[in-house]
Formats: structure tokens, sequence, C-alpha cells
């Protein structure tokens, strides 16, 4: 044991995956090394809430070398990955080649515009500490520039935001701008008519999370139009230019458009070498491992692997976090001289936040929805708040806003511009608006 | 008092001066007008916290909206204030202009680089939350490209962070990245040397916080080079280039340096057509008032008003905190039809913190060092912090952090590069470095 040399094993990635496989092979007698291009772990799943000001990047977002504080055995690296050589069985980084015994990677996946690119800077999606904090100066910025609009007495235009694609992202920022619109304009905004604010959200597919089971679509489809938010299902966007979005012949004008309606894999994935499919996930075995190479896996949004009924895993964390803790232990295992077993996804179900007090939840056939499916979400998610402190800060955090309608982190940094929008709309598409203000005006409840 | 106009009173500013303005005339019978270019106050005591990671954004900012929430007679722009017509009475914003009866200016101050802004992208100082959002990413990534260096195998350069000007914020700064360097090194970095990273704080005058008493700088240092910081006195910088400082004949090579060493008033003073002095400072009247112009108040750092025994008065919180206070009662009074009073300054004493349980405090004759010191600092400056849910925070996190030597706030987010360094020294600079090293390794303790 003690001449034989310790095997190096190289995580990409610190997402739920990659921090799931480290903490399983932490304490044993292996050296990790863990390569993200942030310092941060970041806990998706509340992403939302920095970006509608709810909640602080710190409260939301652990630095990785402090989560591995104590082991030892874990060496974290800020680089950005740029490739591979399996034969070598080296991670090439911007600066360095790192040499590895078993790799795991575990990238991710980003939003994608499928094949609209020039669409993003409109339309940011959210994925990163960064996408919320873009996201919040946008929100934010929008409300202070309609009130100095109003103030200085230019007619003032409908203060829309549209958020495109209505999967549990798309529903939890239309449902939280929502509820900040109702609550925080009535009571800090002057002038602002709150009237003229709308909350859309447009999904091209029949139906908002697509995901769930129907009736827990049409409640949650409820829900939000009880917050006010006019939800249009079976609605294509065509194009996304500054400050307006495209229906087919339609326009509308909002100072700001989220984009939530698509995600890709990691362009991590297909410099692997491996078959990869559509949205560019590698087409890993039955074990995770990537075909001729059993030394290295793939795990998480980045991988490709359908359930036994031939279903294809979603990329949510719980699958992501499973995957991450199978890889470690089968790595332990193997070392132990055990064989592989392939991997299986427990489904322990599915939760979906709309706002305050309102979610749906899909336990296998028990399908739960509002109130009660609210607070399983908010324990659930506290509960895996990376770290005690995190915990706690947020815990307080949440009964404050709960009981104050308050949202502590309404910081705008950075630039005080909206793409399309100079706190005036330009005078030349102002026809466009009006004639779609008046069509959707009609059709909103 | 029914058919009489609403006397209008524009805020320039929404600083520690502004916001008490403010306070003290909301729910009298006039229209306030807070116009600031951030939508946030800030708590700039605290600001250095931020920029070490000890505390979030949001902990030591509030939304001037959130503050005013129920005084319905305060109206928050967001605005660029660009100029005045006194004449007319008016403000000019980048959008629109504001007109007033009584116009309060508390435009702050910046830091400043003596005539050599080319500095500034080297050497950021600490005056927004931008600010140190930016150092708080530059100090963070000095650690890890240190750590990516020394992982690497290149040959590791000592890790120097210098602090310019040793006043309250210069000294807030080295301790603070002392107690970093001591306890967040040792435990979560697995290959940086600490022996080799040093804390500088370079100060052209004779001693450290020259506005206190000799007896308190001298405890100062002590308890500054206690924590390990290399304090410099009687140095002058000579020159700044991308990681590194000249002073004279030497150069110390540093990726993270710091501009704590000059203020000057905001331009806005230059713009209101009064004499300034060499700082920028409006000089005011013993009232706050403009020369010749009664209805103009200028307060808090941009104005220059000396106190009874001739001493100008420094442009610190209280000061600004009782110059709006005053100029508010002035002016509600004034509406009643009462005299006008002179402004008179009570010195409460002085207070400045170094470190974890290290701070000096001058209390008329009585003079404080350390942890009593201490105490008094951080039992002042949370209760003083605007909004009780943040007070709370800041309490739970501070002394989490006391316990565990945590700093909670340690993220990177933007650009991962630092000016001059790309995590290995560009080789042609390397002999004028270890040239200077050789020489300060021998001054060091």
């Amino acid at each position: 044991m003690a001449s034989k040399p310790i095997p190096r094993i190289v995580i990409v990635g610190a997402g739920f995956g990659g921090l799931n496989a480290a903490r399983t092979l932490a304490r044993h007698p292996v050296e990790i090394t863990i390569v993200d291009r942030k310092n941060h772990h970041t806990f998706q799943p509340l992403l939302y809430q920095v970006a509608t000001a709810g909640l602080s990047p710190g409260e939301i977002a652990s630095p990785i070398r402090a989560i591995f504080r104590g082991e030892t055995n874990v060496l974290s690296l800020l680089e950005q990955v740029e490739g591979f050589d399996l034969d070598r069985r080296l991670v090439k980084t911007s600066e360095q080649e790192i040499p590895y015994d078993y790799l795991i990677v575990a990238a991710g996946a980003t939003h994608a515009y499928f094949g609209h690119d020039e669409w993003e800077p409109y339309a940011p999606g959210l994925k990163t500490i960064e996408d919320a904090l873009e996201i919040r100066r946008r929100v934010l910025l929008a409300f202070e520039l309609a009130e100095r609009q109003a103030v200085s007495g230019v007619a003032t235009e409908p203060l829309n935001f549209i958020v495109v694609g209505a999967g549990p992202t798309g529903v939890e920022l239309a449902g939280t701008l929502a509820e900040i619109n109702q609550h925080v304009l009535a009571h800090e905004f002057r002038s602002i008519d709150p009237s003229r604010t709308r909350i859309l959200l447009l999904e091209g597919g029949p139906r908002v999370l697509p995901a769930y089971a129907e009736d827990l679509s049409r409640s949650a489809e409820e829900q939000l139009r009880r917050l006010g938010v006019d939800v249009r299902t079976n609605t294509m966007v065509t194009g996304i230019e500054p400050g307006a979005v495209r229906m087919g012949g339609s326009r509308i004008v909002a100072p700001v458009i989220l984009w939530a309606a698509g995600v890709a894999a990691s362009p991590l994935g297909n410099k692997l070498g491996a078959p990869c499919d559509r949205a560019g996930r590698v087409l890993v075995q039955p074990d995770l491992s990537l075909p001729g190479h059993p030394e290295v896996f793939v795990i998480g949004d980045l991988a490709a692997l359908k359930d036994e009924q031939g279903k294809m895993l979603p990329g949510v964390a719980p699958v992501a976090i499973q995957e991450g803790k199978y890889v470690g232990n089968l790595i332990r295992n193997e070392l132990r001289g055990k064989p592989r077993l392939n991997f299986h996804y427990w489904d322990k179900g599915s939760l979906a936040t709309i706002g305050r007090a309102a979610a749906v939840a899909q336990f296998g056939r028990i399908h739960i929805s509002g109130f009660v499916a609210w607070l399983s979400w908010l324990f659930i998610h506290i509960f895996f708040l990376i770290g005690f402190q995190n915990r706690l800060l947020v815990f307080i955090q949440w009964a404050w806003s709960y009981v104050t309608y308050e949202r502590g982190a309404r910081l705008i940094t950075g630039r005080t511009d909206l793409p399309g929008w100079t706190g005036m709309y330009p005078s030349g598409s102002k026809s466009a608006e009006s004639s779609e203000d008046k069509t959707s005006g009609s059709t909103a409840a």
C-alpha cells in the first residue's frame, strides 16, 4: 500500500455533480483536483431569487475551497478547461496540463438560443451569479427608468417584462416579478402607474411546466394568473431585438426580456471525442463512463442517459447529485478491487415554485399545489444549501421577506442603461408598440 | 396655508448628509426629491468589509426608495446630475431639469490620485459598492492565481498586497488583509507558501492615522505589526504601473495594489460657481449656504467649513449626519418664519478599526486601544446601519465570522485576470522585482 502511487482524480466543474463526487471521495486515499472557471459552487435552484433581489449572491454561493477546507486531499483550482488528451490522460487548461488516473467531467449546461446567439444581449439567461446580477440590474433599472419617465412628464409606455420559456426557471421568474410588481411598486414608486405594468410568460408548447403532469401544469398556470402573470402558451418567439420581442406578425416592446427557453450542454462535451446527442450531451455507458474509456466519467447536465423506461434523465440537481455520489463510490470500490454496477436514478419527486406560497409538487402519483407544495419546496431547498451559516441567514431573510414583503438585495450595480431603452422609447418604434399593446390589452384578463 | 404652494426641496446625493436632511424634512409640508446616480445608500464605514469579503453588498447598502417607503412626500430619482441653473433655480440632469425652492447639494467625495489618474486602473480606491467588489475580486483572485502558479510548478514569487495611504480606510484594509492571510490561507490553500505573502502599508507622512492623537497612532501601528502588516511611514509612492509600485529608486511587484491615499470633492462643487478650496470643497457660509444663495446648501464631504478653533471639519460620517439634520431643521424653521442659527459640530469622538479585536478610539481626552475600542466600534457601526433587518443579519454574520474565522462573501465575479499579472510574472520584470524583494526582505520584521 505504501509503494503504490496515490490515484489522481481530476473533477471538471463544481456544480452539484462534481461537488458530490468530490465529497464522496474526500478523506479517502486519493488525490482530488477540482478545476472550475468560477471560485464558487452556485446553488442554482435559488439563482432566480438573486435575479429578483430576494437573496444576495453570497447567500446561495460558497467558495469551493471553503467547502473542502477540512479535506486536505482536495485541491481546488480556478482555471478554464480547454480540452483533454485522453490517450496521455491529461486535462488541458489555459495554463497547464493536469494528469489524472480518473477523470470526472461535470461541466454542466448553459442557456441556448437555438441558433440565435445574437439574441443573448437583449434577453439574458440565468445560469451563473453574473447572469443573476445582470437580470437584477435590468429589472430594477426598468422600474427606475419608468419612474423617471413618469416624473419628467413624457407620455408613459406600459412597463412590460417578458419571460421566454415556461419551464421551472421561467415560471419562477415570472411569478416573482409579478409579486414585486404588486407589492414593491405600490409602496415605493410615486409616479409609475402599476396598472400599466405587465408580466408576460411566453411558451412555445401547449402548457407551462411541460415536464410535470397535466393537472399540475393547469394548477401552475392558474396560480400564475392569480399573481397577475399574462401566460401565453403556443406562442413562438420569432425574433428578439433591443427592447422588443417579435412573435410572427406582432411585436411587444419591453425594457426587460429574460430567456428561459433552452439549455445546451457545455462545449467541453464535444471535446471528449465521443458521440453526443442533439443538445450536445455525451452519450455515456450505463456506468456513466465514456465509451472506450472506463477511466473517464461524464455526469450531470452534460451526460445523456436513459432510465429503465427508456426516458432521458432530466437536467436537474437530484440527477447530478446521485450521479456524483455514484461515480465517487464506483471509484472507491474499484480501487479496492470491486466490480462496477450500473447507475440507477431514484426519482424522489419534483418541485417547482411559482411565488409566495405558490408551487406545485409531484411525488410519484401524489400531486400537490399551493401553500403546502411551497412549504415543502422552501424547506427542501434551504436544507440542501451548502453550509450552515448560509442556511440560517437565508432562512432569516426569507422569514423577514415573508412578513414584510421586503426584498433585501435590491442594489443596482454597474451600467445604468438598458438595451433599446433610455427611459423614453425611441419615437420610431411607437406605432408598432401601440398596435401590439391594443391587441394584447384585449386578450389579457 | 392651503393656497400657498408647497416648497420643493431637491437633495443631490443620498449619502449620510443627504439622507439625514431628507429624514429631517420627511412628513413635513414640503416636497422632497432625492437625486442620486445610484439607487442605494451605501454605509461607507463598512465598505472595507465588502472589499475583504466579510459582508455582502446587500448587507451594507439599502435602496433609497425602500428607506423612504413610508414617507410619501419623498420622491427618489436615479439620475446623474450634470449641473445647476442657480438663477432659474433648476437642477440639470442628463434627462430633465428639476425645479427647486431649496437645494441641498450633498454629492460627497471620490478618491483622488493627485494628478495621476492613470494610476486608477492599477490601484483602485474604495468609495462605492462597485469599487468594493472590484477590490474583492482582485484580492481573492490574487490568492487563486498564486495557488495555480504554485501547483503548476513555476517558481513562485512573493504574493504582495500593497495599500497606499494609512488613513482609516488604509489601516482597515491592511489589517483585514493580514487576517485573511493568516487564517484563510493556512486552512484552505494547499500550495501557497504563507511566509512569502506580505501586506505592505505605505504612508507618505510620519505616522499612521494622522488625524488621531500621536499615542493612538503608535498603538495602531503596533497593532498592525502584530497582525503581520509591514508598515512603512515616510514612504512616498512615485509611480504605479500594472502590478507594481515605484518609490523613488525601488520597485515592488504586487498583484494587488489598493489606493487609500487621497480624496477629492465631487466635481459638482465646481459647478455651483462659488469659491472652492484646493480639494474642490465649496467654501460655505456658517449656515452651510452658498455665498449669495441662501436657498442653496452644501453639506458633507463636499463642504469646507472650519470649527470654532479654526480647524477644518473632517470628511467623516458624523459631520455629514449633523450637517444634514441641521439644514433640514433650518429649512423647517425658516418656513415657519424663524431666523437661521449657525451650524455647530458636536465632536463625539473618533473610532478606527484595525482588525479582529483591534482598534483605536479617541473620545476627547480619553484614548482607548485594542479589544474595548474594537467592541465600541462594532456596536456603534452596527447600530447605525440603516434598517433593522440589515443590523440583525450583519450581527449574525459578524458573530459567525468571529467564532469561525470564516469570511462568507468570498465570491469572484466578473473578469478572472489581474492587471500586470497572469498568474506568472512577466519574465522581463523579474530582475527589478527580486532586487527590491531582497531590499525589503531585509527591512521587514
